[in-house]
């Protein structure tokens, strides 16, 4: 049971947004930017290190929603996204990707965890300033998401399929799509 | 050094908004609504949530610039933020701020840690559920920046006058104001 009396019975951070709208349009424009606009990487790929930095924090909820997000627009789909949260050196995929990802997992201990070997080893892939600048502030901000959700103790759906059906929608609409529709609802 | 380059020579957070202004823009406003909108917490005990957990996550840069902007808004000045910091039990703040200040540290940690135990404390001491909530986004968010500005291994002043002469500009102008005049001036 959520710590708090929210307003309807939406999961996770989706009823957080509803309780507190001024909070929820700043919080979705950081994500929209981070993972769906205009970028080097793909939209997949940072819903992967969102994935990857929840499963970190063993956030349920945030980890089922990037992880269905992930798998909706990368080629390996979830079985790919399950690799790399259980066995990141193993899995396949770029080398740039997963210097990345070592990153977001260094961010995801503390900022000051970030060494200067860690940024080398991404440059020297092929990382640019833009992708180092926005893993680490995509670890940072799930660092937040999944502080807020859980820290509210909100509850996160069992099954599947409500995430992959939430996925589809977050592929055609986005994430400020939805909080608009959210609104108008209420 | 930072660990890419930056187009300016600003310290922490600030270089890193004038090299990305398109995450600055939701990062500003987030801190904006968060620490100085209308709330039936003061904007001094809220910087002083921000400082405190900065200081939780060892973040120089921003401990500095929040402890600051808390110093020059609550009647206790600097040496009651230096008394939370080291011996929150033993500090001369309200009952329901140092159960406030419970739960933010519990999510410094992680979101599972904040118990219900926390919140019916903070609950008991008067606490309401929109102060409960802004209190964990707080230390969420801060959770966020901290990593932001050490994963990138921005620059934090030594001299504590430069922090004090922000925070003057942070209470007359607020941090939109603030980010709106560095926006002008690039």
């Amino acid at each position: 049971m959520p710590h708090i009396t929210l307003t309807t019975d939406e999961p996770g951070i989706r009823g957080l947004f509803r309780f507190r709208p001024e909070t929820a349009r700043p919080l979705n424009e950081l994500v929209e930017v981070l993972l769906r606009r205009e970028s080097t990487l793909t939209p997949g790929e940072r819903e992967l290190i969102a994935a990857y930095v929840s499963a970190l924090n063993a956030c349920r909820y945030c980890y089922s929603s990037h992880a269905a997000y992930a798998a909706a627009q990368l080629p390996g789909g979830m079985e790919l996204v399950e690799q790399v949260r259980d066995d990141l050196q193993a899995a396949p995929v770029s080398a740039k990707l997963k210097a990345l990802l070592v990153i977001a997992a260094a961010v995801q201990r503390s900022g000051r965890e970030v060494s200067e070997q860690d940024v080398a080893a991404a440059r020297a892939e092929g990382a640019t300033d833009l992708e180092i600048h926005d893993t680490v502030l995509i670890a940072a901000a799930f660092c937040m998401y999944n502080r807020y959700v859980d820290g509210l103790a909100t509850i996160a759906p069992d099954d599947p399929a409500s995430y992959a059906a939430r996925a589809k929608r977050i592929v055609s609409d986005g994430y400020l799509g939805l909080l608009a529709e959210s609104q108008r609802d209420s």
